[in-house]
């Protein structure tokens, strides 16, 4: 299924339940949503990733995932929307990211270079751009890791290879969903214009 | 509150529920969705947009939607969540694409420019670059229409003044959904790199 030369297939996303922040920066579990797992897996489909790594401790939220995405791989909904199935298909579900971490370090045979994304500045921040010429380079797999809730733990931060400069419009709003961040991310990294 | 000269504040957008079309190419009106409201609202906000149209016949609906927009601009959620208001003081509520088309033109003194979206390919398409451009002149208004369920109608196309090329990724797949699409097209057309 996958042709692992082709352009993004070295580059995989996680999209993170916990550990993230909640509105008080406390830190939280946030709740897996339908529409997360869709929009994000026909994203991750679009731009020709490897994987898409649903995040969560909670293991009857890892178990709702599985249900949605066997209903639209192998059920009625599979016949009902073959395009549905073809996004669903690159859906994983794992406990932790460093479960993500190690699945991918194993079947790429070495280990996974660690993409931050969020919407702070970070002084050591790349841009799209920069990093859009680095994962050219297909030996090297790549995962992105996007945050729910208010956003990635510092301490999640902590493990950055990399940190993706924050999307922006014009002015000083950037409250983007984290659905659209991704999307957006995706198609500046790999939209072909 | 809109700087009539700040980038973007000349393009509105509008999310279409009818007329659309349904997986078996029907002309339906679809569903509004909680999501399409927030998450766009975020995005025209983010790209600092005029204002986001949600467009559908049924009262119902309407209703439905400024409820929502209340409780977030005006009840409890403003407090809760002051950016969250920033974005939906963007959002109008229309019954037809019309009215929309309309009130625009009334409220910038000239003509709109209508500028239809989709997934497929046509002969006239322009791309989000070339289109780029075109919004620089602040003083001409555009209004960008996206369709929900399977899409625009031909005979909405038809309005079109400008068609925007579909986005696409490295393969063939493109099923992206509503908002992933507008997210992207938003940034193509009004992000800083």
């Amino acid at each position: 299924m996958t042709d692992s030369n082709a352009v993004g297939a070295n580059v995989s996303i996680a999209l993170l339940h916990y550990p993230v922040y909640d509105k008080n920066r406390q830190v939280v579990a946030s709740a897996v949503t339908n529409l997360d797992i869709h929009d994000i897996a026909r994203a991750a489909r679009t731009f020709g990733l490897f994987r898409y790594y649903v995040v969560t401790p909670v293991s009857g939220q890892r178990e709702m995932v599985e249900r949605i995405s066997r209903h639209w791989r192998e059920g009625w909904g599979a016949t009902y929307n073959p395009k549905r199935k073809a996004a669903l298909e690159l859906l994983a579900v794992t406990s932790s990211l460093d479960d993500a971490i190690h699945e991918l370090a194993e079947e790429f045979g070495k280990p996974v270079k660690i993409v931050m994304t969020g919407a702070g500045n970070h002084p050591r921040s790349v841009t799209c751009a920069d990093f859009a010429a680095l994962i050219k380079d297909s030996g090297q797999p790549y995962l992105l890791v996007f945050g729910t809730g208010w956003g990635l733990t510092e301490e999640v931060f902590a493990w950055a290879d990399i940190i993706l400069e924050p999307v922006k419009g014009p002015g000083v709003y950037n409250h983007l969903s984290v659905r659209s961040a991704v999307a957006i991310i995706l198609d500046r990294l790999l939209g072909k214009r």
